[in-house]
């Protein structure tokens, strides 16, 4: 049973040991930063601080660091209440990420005799791995191996990505700063391109990796801004002669056109709309391919349709890394996250992902689930049809 | 004399008529905007109305849209104090922009006679316009007229540049937030680089359009932070391949190399670096040419010569709108370089420009004064040579 420690003065270091986990803890991150990853790293140290683990180690770049034997115990590194609270507002990752798939576990057992000697000898508890898709089949295929096995490590998946696309949860922590970061910026946008007013028609075109991202766009709308004038999602395949149309008719009536499309648009045909610009396969000066985004091509179709100034901007990594404006709930709720995956591990779960279930919407109010990590790994969720 | 008004409740609208000013004052911003572009319009209809002008007009699309008689009277915008205050935070140019260059008096004084009659019908005492270099041309050209044809219309400049290439003035009001962005953008995205480790060797790119716009990205720098590896001026040649030893040297002893470069960086011969990508006359599958900056091409030149990952971010307009990290400093000298100029105007001056003047480096104090506009049009100022 989990013993709720006393009040302690705020501002004021504890380390609340209560001495109810019985060994070690080891979390790790990996895939692409966001601006919440961090909180999630704090929350997972002080829950399991809380609940008494002696050690709680940080693997170095992921699960491929741990299997060079990198790792760090972290409490050399936060050692008072102010580190966390820095650590929880710091973007990318601490402790270094990695894109590793774990080989099928019939396919390569060495691998997986390697990762578990090694958990064996930190006597870790609990593996807590924070990251997204990939991440979670890291998750489950450790937590199926350890099943199998008998070891005793219990695996928790912690969600993190800037793409909100993992399954079962109803938002994904990293999302929230992202988009907070897409709807400042494309409002900032919008109004950036009215003053040029009749002299310009600048189309700006955004690229993004997913159709939640490229939603927030319309995050900019309110009172005091109509949001982008057309908005693209990969959920949906695009015409780019209907689309060349609409721009038409918006040029007509008003004096600039603001567009956000996802970088992952596709034709009717199933080809990226990216690819068209490249199928030339342009090889530059000194002989190197030179790629461009689907914002870019679009920027020079429209450009040479209509004879319009155009431009592309590419919110590309500010989208994740802008910590100057992420989102408070956004890094609580990662922080809750962290914290809930320590105790579903102490509690015995294991292969199993941490989930933010909505418990209301006004007020706005998540609590945390376990969900099994089986029904979430390698899934997608997409932008609902009905949505678009 | 300048009766100053007494204090008034704060929070309470007040009309301060003081019938100082004896006609109305007219007042434009021209070429691209800035987080602090509106703040100068604010201190200008502030300051006067607090001089007793009558009327305040804005030209809409600045002295283009005055040719074609396109005006607002901006108190009817304007109506009280939370007005003002949300203007001076508001990024883009509320009156729009224009990029328009008078033609030589002697070349056609039709255009000017046209601007006058409309100044003469508006009873214009004071005529501000807000922008960088060509539109101080513009108080040039107006101003010498005036002289010339007895006019009594007094013409001042409001310095606003995010590239702080204006000359006499300590720097330029919009340059400051765009600063703040790009060394918060690049402290982020240097964060960003470093969790992916042994396994990418990310060299980001920026394209930046001065010298002093991408020396900013050494805000980064840091207790928290060594900064950029690499910073490049357009103040100095660029060599292509100096460059490339240096990213190997630094690839070989860190994980990630991150680069600041100006879009306006030249080879020795001249050509723009940005140019050697597009020699090529890249035309895409649709026939329209595709345009690709400085960052992307070094960064696929990179990618080339070592073959590792690389990424090009353009900062791109973002770097001129984000007010969402506007510098107050930089708000606050917009706002009082607007209300010093109506005053120089409503002193007797006219052909002046209002510049910042630097009292004290610590504590930071700059005032306000005005100089000559022959001393400043078209020149451009370019960070020292000691500096680089």
């Amino acid at each position: 049973m989990y013993i709720r420690p006393q009040q302690q003065p705020a501002g004021k270091h504890t380390e609340r040991r209560y001495f109810i986990m019985k060994g070690n803890v080891i979390v790790g991150q990996s895939g692409g930063p966001t601006a919440a990853i961090n909180s999630s790293l704090a929350g997972v140290y002080r829950t399991a601080k809380d609940r008494g683990a002696n050690k709680v180690y940080g693997m170095l770049f992921g699960i491929q660091g741990l299997l060079q034997e990198r790792y760090i115990d972290l409490s050399e590194y936060i050692t008072n209440d102010l580190d966390t609270e820095l650590l929880k507002r710091t973007p990318a990752a601490f402790l270094g990420s990695c894109r590793y798939k774990l080989p099928e576990i019939h396919e390569n057992k060495d691998v997986y005799e390697k990762i578990f000697s090694i958990l064996e000898k930190l006597d870790i508890e609990a593996f807590i791995y924070i990251g997204g898709n990939d991440s979670m089949d890291t998750i489950k295929k450790l937590s199926d191996y350890a099943i199998v096995t008998g070891y005793r490590t219990r695996f928790i998946g912690c969600p993190k990505t800037i793409d909100n696309d993992l399954a079962l949860t109803d938002h994904t922590p990293g999302y929230g700063s992202a988009a907070k970061y897409i709807g400042t910026s494309v409002k900032e946008i919008i109004r950036d391109c009215f003053p040029l007013g009749p002299l310009h028609n600048p189309a700006n075109l955004m690229g993004r990796n997913a159709g939640w991202l490229t939603g927030a766009a319309a995050l900019a709308k309110g009172e005091d801004c109509l949001g982008p004038d057309l908005i693209y999602l990969p959920e949906l395949p695009f015409d780019i002669e209907a689309f060349s149309e609409k721009v038409k008719d918006l040029l007509a009536k008003k004096p600039s056109v603001v567009v956000a499309v996802s970088e992952g648009i596709r034709l009717a045909d199933g080809r990226y709309v990216c690819e068209l610009g490249q199928s030339v396969d342009f090889v530059d000066a000194f002989g190197h391919k030179q790629l461009s985004g689907t914002a870019n091509y679009l920027a020079s179709y429209i450009a040479g349709e209509f004879g319009c100034k155009t431009r592309a901007i590419e919110l590309s990594t500010l989208q994740r890394s802008a910590s100057h404006c992420a989102s408070r709930v956004d890094i609580l709720e990662a922080y809750q996250v962290g914290g809930a995956a320590v105790k579903a591990a102490d509690e015995g779960d294991s292969g199993k992902m941490v989930v933010l279930q909505r418990l209301s919407d006004d007020p706005y109010q998540c609590g945390t689930e376990v969900k099994d990590v089986h029904k979430i790994a390698n899934d997608e969720k997409v932008v609902p049809r009905e949505w678009v």
